[in-house]
């Protein structure tokens, strides 16, 4: 299958082309306005000519080779068409028609299988069905049903949409400039996973926009991830779905925190994927990588602006978004003494004061000053640009703009409104010229500064570029292990727990407590029963033989009191722990995208603050230590408070040996919970005190 | 002084009135566009006519009486037109000229001063200096010294700009209409206060939208934000300087929590004053208010869209504003099984699919039948009405929602794009005559609708309507008391603390601990000592005469040994309270806004997690159970985990009565800290572990 045929053809033929209203006039209309015409060919039984052009009555009348048919009929002339087509050696096909698995129907899917099956056979390469087709506005082929507004929209900003009311809403956005816009629709032969890969290899594709309701195939999406992290091509997704509840099922900590959701905002921090909030938001920040020459070379920002009030908001608004503005150097801000009137006061972020924006000479030397800061590695301008232009101040900025653009000691730029308005389009195109986007007012203009800064913050190689995705033949039981079968396999994986083993009799965990030293906990073991102190089936310091005997002795009976039912394999006996900062670490098995680790303090820190962090497994223990440094609580383990500071690194060691662990054994443990870890002083480490796993049966 | 003369002159004279470009250009030219021409004289030496109309000389030549003056002229002769417009009987005056206090210098603050006096003494209500003027829309008075795109804005925004150049973007956006548009200036005779009050007097008047850099007048202010408050008109502020690090100076855990934005927040919260993060979100939210006939009844919001994609997209964005969707109830969903097709699944947000949009009646049908949903109080439409308008489905929309706005039983509604476009001007028109805005993209859109039902939810009633202001000869020293002084302070505004007393000699102590019943701890008398621990001044958990005895000697001992210059009292004897929920009680008085209370869990909770809530003095009890509610630690006080409920009545009264000692003493006491107070279980109260005075001396 060539997906090339599909989406770069050579020649396309038009089937069910007319002058009508509708896809097949519309798909026409478009080919007029976006597309080659010499390469296509129109289709209808019913027409001699279309828009002047000859018109075929069937695809087998057309004298040379085509590579993709674009079907604007209904359903039920699909399957033929694309026999017919393949006989001419077509290799592409679009298909608008509906009637598919999106109706729900068992009738419905049947049609879509039997569709996916027929294009495996005839290798043919379809999109949709149930889409809205695509624009390649760089090879200039219009396979698209619906109309928009007719203007250049020849760009390097690639968007794969799975709705077609936001692909056409984003193409309808006049900022906007596409080298593919795609409405992917059911994806049942060429995947969502396809297209992404596609435009991550397509040279003239500068950065990725992807409209995203769900993953299909997590492998392929995983390769698309690493490959765009490695290639460093900028991936912006949307993906819906944030606020739903994630998964509902799973009972214990771990699967509450680390919902359908949080696993892909996970998973795209590992991969450096920018994710948007909506789809202004997903624009913006597409159209600042896509507008802009270079990258920044660093994440400082210099905001530059007219007034105080504007100055202030992007103060407020900036710092709001995390965004990172430098303190000038004494240099600089010398140097914009001389430059700015004596009642303006130099920072950053910075009020030129409405005076410079009317020279374009001073305001280039402004800019350029600022440039030359060696912590600025970008210059944001706030400046309202409006669609009716009454200010000539815009003018000189313009010149000044270009000015330092085109001296080899620029910086990034982009212009930051303060109100949604009507851009000036001839404004926004010259800016946009000189490599300067016009973004939108502060709330998402600042959103994608932050977006931006975070990539230029992302190295591909500080992350393990995997996920331990599942086979698919992972059984959907589950079994609860017993506590010295999961520390047992803990301990495979040198994840430290407390020493200690079963005995059968009192005999057995006297022999035990001497082993490991007294004081010793006691538990009563069995996998059966998972609240073992609401039993009596824990005791707690016992310190001489004596104790250890009347225990055991307790304990066995309260479970064949309490637990008749239970499977009691005895008691174990351990080691008592010191108690050291309570933390939690859980494993939860996405079924899609494999284990993902949570770590979090123990307690109220968990419950009530939610705080916590969560990576994909596997990943390395500097991972791990980047990932500690995420937590709110950090500060409990760096010496709070006059106390000592703990071992992090040993934490750090746990978590990413608990990520090896999840992710060899990503077919067989379904769940994990080490509640708490107690965390010691440094050099002293941490120690499992509790674990829990579940496999999958 | 009548600021009536000022802001609704009946006849308004320009002088430095011309045809060139510049203030007085402008000023005329603005008249010309929106002022009435024959309630207006120009006035320049230099013309006998300007604009085909009669120019004067002077002030005095104008045969009529005159309200006000627009000065256009230089700041040389601003003082001496003054007079001779006070002979006239001006009654207001309008400088534009900048060289005041604006400027920094001696000089100009001196000038500032001069002026000041003189209106003073002619009683003229002036504006400015420094300023761009005002537009009365409403009254057709054009006293504004910049031009703006030519269209009719005549609406019920009023607008209060400290930023010039912020009040000429708003007045450019195209969605706005209002009845004032002021930009103050140095606000050195009017102030901001002044018009503030105006404005919400004003009928004509439905919304206020204010930017604020400062406040120079807390009473007037705070008049201002009461009666507007008991008037339920709305107000939106932009505060300048939300990231300003606030007051650095307080040392105390709540002077750093509760800097001086923080008290901004905190008193808008107090009058439902509604706080806009930045220009766009202040816009968005007035034309919202604005626009509606009426506020929603209730806070319950339907979203109905025509896409999945975009349903998405509110209902995550949505939740992330903090809105309530509503379930809709059975017959809600039974009507919409009807209306819509089949393959619509009916809930809330509502994806109603496209097809729905191209039939008027139908769509009325649905908009109804949402709203008649009891839990309904608001429709949010979104779809992206686009400058060109490509799809007739808008028209249908439109006649659908014209239709519902006709009938008896419809509630308010608006409409939501999902990206910054140019909105079509006579939709948006439109829409706007059936009273439903169209807002910005949904960063902005929503967080307007949730200010909105903010408003909703905000019952003045619920409120203390009042600050507790310190008089401005409050003491700039501090003295800081020492404990057993704080605990009287807290003990006559009852607020619990524990038993016990100062002993002088071991005899004393012991004759103390035989009162207040062992065990007792001990600690060192002395307001010279703020670390009583770290010098051996503290012992706890004494159970009997010996261990009291021993016990003063060796604090007193360590007092004369580590703080040899420290005036000791001798020993404070308490009873030893039993362990709590640690709770923080502060006061920070805020040089401007007086006393304001801050609560919060002690340790990690206000350190790591800044989990606390502020509200100003003074303020009930039960505004306090509704302060303590916004704690995210509030479960620990509801039963957590199966341990007993706490007694947050008790707490509530407690902070109550801390808020009125802080109003009360507001000219004497700069801080308080009650760190911890110990929560008991409930019927159990509260006690006052540790406090701290420190007072104005």
């Amino acid at each position: 299958m060539d997906i090339g045929k599909l989406l770069a053809p050579g020649t396309v033929a038009i089937v069910g082309a007319s002058e009508k209203e509708g896809f097949g006039g519309d798909t026409c209309r478009n080919v007029i306005s976006y597309g080659n015409t010499d390469k296509v060919y129109y289709v209808n039984p019913k027409r001699d000519t279309l828009f002047g052009k000859k018109c075929f009555s069937t695809l087998s009348d057309i004298p040379g080779p085509v590579d993709l048919v674009v079907l604007c009929t209904p359903q039920k002339l699909v399957e033929p068409l694309l026999k017919e087509a393949a006989a001419k050696g077509v290799g592409g096909a679009v298909v608008y028609a509906s009637g598919y698995s999106e109706t729900g129907t068992a009738e419905g899917k049947k049609a879509e299988e039997d569709l996916k099956g027929l294009c495996t056979e005839l290798d043919i390469a379809l999109m949709g069905p149930n889409c809205a087709g695509y624009m390649n506005y760089v090879d200039q082929v219009a396979a698209f049903a619906f109309i928009s507004a007719k203007r250049d929209r020849k760009g390097s900003v690639g968007l794969i949409s799975q709705s077609g009311q936001l692909c056409l809403s984003f193409m309808d956005h006049p900022a906007m400039r596409f080298s593919y816009c795609i409405s992917a629709g059911n994806c049942s032969v060429v995947t969502m996973e396809d297209y992404f890969q596609y435009l991550i290899d397509d040279v003239h594709t500068k950065v990725i926009g992807l409209y995203l309701e769900g993953v299909t195939h997590p492998e392929k999406f995983t390769d698309a991830l690493r490959s765009a992290a490695q290639k460093r091509k900028p991936v912006v997704i949307l993906k819906a779905g944030r606020s739903e509840k994630g998964s509902r099922v799973a009972a214990s900590h771990t699967g509450s925190l680390s919902g359908a959701d949080a696993i892909y905002d996970a998973i795209f921090k590992k991969f450096g994927v920018i994710r948007a909030n909506d789809a202004e938001e997903l624009l913006a920040t597409t159209q600042l990588f896509a507008t802009m020459r270079a990258i920044p070379e660093k994440t400082g920002l210099a905001s530059i602006n007219l007034s105080g009030g504007e100055t202030g908001i992007c103060a407020d608004m900036g710092e709001m978004a995390g965004l990172d503005y430098p303190d000038f150097n004494d240099k600089t801000l010398a140097r914009l003494k001389e430059l700015l009137p004596s009642y303006a006061s130099p920072a950053n972020p910075l009020d030129t004061t409405a005076t410079i924006s009317y020279d374009a000479d001073t305001y280039a030397e402004v800019l350029q000053t600022v440039m030359d800061d060696p912590k600025v590695g970008m210059v944001v301008i706030g400046y309202t640009l409006l669609h009716e232009i009454a200010d000539p101040c815009i003018h000189y900025m313009a010149q000044g703009i270009e000015k330092v653009v085109q001296n080899n000691r620029s910086k990034p730029m982009a212009m930051l409104p303060f109100f949604e308005n009507s851009r000036n389009p001839e404004y926004e195109a010259r800016l946009a010229a000189a490599g300067v986007p016009v973004l939108p007012p502060p709330a998402y203009g600042f959103a994608a500064l932050r977006h931006l800064m975070d990539f230029v913050a992302y190295s591909p190689e500080e992350h393990t570029l995997e996920l331990a995705i599942p086979s698919a033949a992972v059984k959907k039981g589950r079994r609860t292990l017993s506590e010295q079968q999961s520390a047992a396999i803990l301990r495979d994986y040198n994840i430290p727990t407390p020493e200690g083993n079963v005995g059968k009799t009192a005999d057995d965990a006297v022999k035990i407590a001497g082993t490991v030293g007294y004081p010793v906990v006691m538990k009563i073991a069995s996998a059966d029963i998972a609240h073992k102190s609401d039993i009596g089936g824990v005791e707690l310091q016992l310190t001489d033989e004596t104790a250890v005997r009347k225990a055991f002795d307790r304990i066995m009976s309260n479970g064949a009191t309490h637990a008749p039912q239970a499977a009691i394999d005895g008691v174990l006996v351990q080691r008592m722990l010191s108690p050291g900062l309570e933390v939690i670490i859980g494993v939860n098995n996405d079924p899609q995208f494999g284990p993902a680790v949570l770590v979090g303090l123990g307690g109220v820190f968990v419950e009530i603050f939610k705080d916590t962090v969560l990576i994909p497994a596997p990943f390395s223990k500097e991972e791990a230590l980047r990932m500690l440094s995420g937590l709110k609580a950090l500060p409990l383990f760096q010496g709070y408070r006059g106390k000592a500071e703990l071992d992090i690194d040993a934490l750090a060691d746990a978590v990413a040996n608990v990520s090896r662990l999840a992710a060899e054994q990503r077919d067989v443990i379904a769940e994990l919970d080490i509640n708490p870890v107690f965390v010691y002083e440094k050099g002293q480490g941490v120690c499992s005190a509790d674990a829990l796993v579940v496999t999958s049966d």
